[in-house]
């Protein structure tokens, strides 16, 4: 089967050279209280670069020569774990990988391909939607408040756009592309859409857009447009510390000291990562993310690529910002061959 | 009767030149609806910089040629306002005036010099007291967790130190001079008392004193002291930042960019003004301080500079470090010449 495993750590942004597609033996048998997967769908995600990256990060660095890791969608093929049975499918860690192992923790929450297809497990009913619900409440919305979200189109972003609008709020997304911003204006029903590549003033038109503030930042970039829109935050503001897409990964950026404003403007600045909960509270908000999703309440626009030799390149093409929609790559019969069946 | 005004903004640190003393016709009547008093005690707060500034604060900035403001602690002497009567004792916004005219809007609340003598309630029993609870309420402090106070003997900082250890917290001050230091040690009961002065590689001494890394920082600087404390913050830490004395306060000082730690430490950091609450939750507040301070739980440290004359050169011995305790000026009988009785 093939693999993608770490050949070195990047230097700045990512590159297809940082990894290396190999052939290996897949594995036959489930081991004692563990199941045999094959991988159906992988993720690619921005989070990918802080854990293939040498500097501090929540989570351990994946150790070079080791498969890449990443959550994925599988297929139960043996079980000697209660309740999988062979062809149920199954959302966990499988890695960039035709094949897993995997114990009770690898393993998040079973994929019922009736609710929605394999992929939307991914991103909707995956690791985007929850992060999406989980820091969506903690930025305490109330009606009539105004919303900001960076990258408005991605994977988190326009689910907490729709998030924001059925709270009741008036939501602004910025994004860097054309193409993103018309996505996010009629597929996930941003109130005003701002492409910053295209608005060389970025902070005259964010003070257009938002004459009274922005209440609630939701960022996944960070760096000089973070700089601009604390600028047009409102008093009492919430800001939650997503991600950090706009920011070099290597050396120690700097910028504007926030002290002083987090005084002035009494602002709640919070970072979070969404698999930090409990595994009970986390079933909940799966739960209402099926209900959103079943009422069509939630769009999500996934961008499949097929074949696990094109992951690299994905996350590549990710951070250069020219992925339309959430990115998950798609197995194909090769990645299998001389697999577990 | 005298008072001090501003007569031009600081360039940097404020300096007695930015004020004038000047001599007054004191008020003689209660217009109606308010009291007329006279000053006994003026505060000398961290804050006032941030009051005379040009740069954005929550607060409009003192006019130039007006009465500097301040917190003051003063004896009604006609009062057009219920309930109040002669010899009432008055907490609110005085001036650095020998005598003013209260509106209910700059009433904060009574004295009474039978619970704490006049000068404590503008500490401990003032906005001090207030900063330090209502700050202290946010950050969900739980017993045997570190908590980390700059200015550690300071008004503010003192008190959030014994709160803390009343909470079970393990509690570290950071103070920049021997006597406060032994201060914040033998008064204020902290368990570590670390002079970054005396510590040229503070990220040592912290990483010794701190090895489970603090779970609270309550920051009074700001700037490269708070840069090496955020070196050593816990997962799920909580920052308060109550002050920038750190800082300069003019100009846009720039600092190692804080969107990443955020996220990989999952930090919570807030801005706060103790004045935000509504006047019935700091009444609350204030009934708990009262009850503090009746048990002898609470120490508080007030330096009394005597004389109105000698506010400006108090403020700048404060932001030069100078200061041993919380500042305030007890007003001369010079103050009250030609004033209203």
């Amino acid at each position: 089967m093939r693999q993608v495993v770490l050949k070195r750590r990047p230097v700045g942004l990512p590159s297809t050279e940082d990894f290396e597609i190999r052939q290996a033996d897949a594995p036959v048998t489930a081991p004692e209280g563990c199941l045999l997967a094959q991988t159906l769908f992988v993720s690619v995600d921005p989070a990918m670069r802080g854990w293939i990256g040498a500097g501090a990060n929540y989570a351990d660095p994946v150790p070079l020569g080791a498969v890449m890791r990443a959550l994925g969608v599988a297929r139960v093929v043996r079980s000697d774990l209660e309740p999988w049975r062979e062809g149920d499918l199954v959302f966990g860690w499988t890695g960039w990988s035709g094949a897993c192992v995997m114990a009770p923790a690898q393993i998040l929450w079973r994929v019922d391909p009736k609710l929605a297809p394999p992929h939307a497990w991914l991103s909707v009913l995956g690791l985007n939607g929850l992060t999406a619900v989980k820091g969506f409440d903690r930025a305490l919305a109330r009606s009539g408040e105004t919303l900001l979200v960076t990258t408005a189109a991605g994977g988190v972003g326009s689910l907490v756009g729709q998030l924001g609008r059925r709270a009741g709020m008036r939501v602004i997304g910025l994004t860097g592309h054309p193409a993103k911003a018309r996505l996010a204006r009629e597929r996930f029903g941003y109130d005003t859409v701002i492409d910053y590549r295209a608005s060389p003033d970025l902070g005259a038109v964010l003070g257009e857009a938002c004459p009274d503030g922005i209440d609630v930042f939701w960022d996944n970039v960070g760096g000089h447009i973070a700089d601009v829109v604390f600028d047009h935050l409102a008093v009492g503001a919430r800001v939650l510390q997503c991600g950090t897409m706009g920011l070099a990964a290597d050396g120690a950026p700097t910028g504007p000291r926030r002290e002083r404003v987090m005084i002035v403007k009494r602002l709640t600045w919070s970072g979070f990562i969404a698999m930090d909960g409990d595994f009970e509270a986390d079933q909940g908000v799966l739960s209402r993310l099926i209900e959103l999703v079943g009422e069509g309440a939630l769009a999500n626009e996934d961008e499949i690529v097929d074949g696990l030799s094109q992951a690299p390149s994905a996350l590549v093409r990710l951070f250069a910002g020219e992925n339309l929609g959430r990115v998950c790559v798609r197995l194909s019969p090769d990645d299998h061959t001389g697999e577990v069946l």
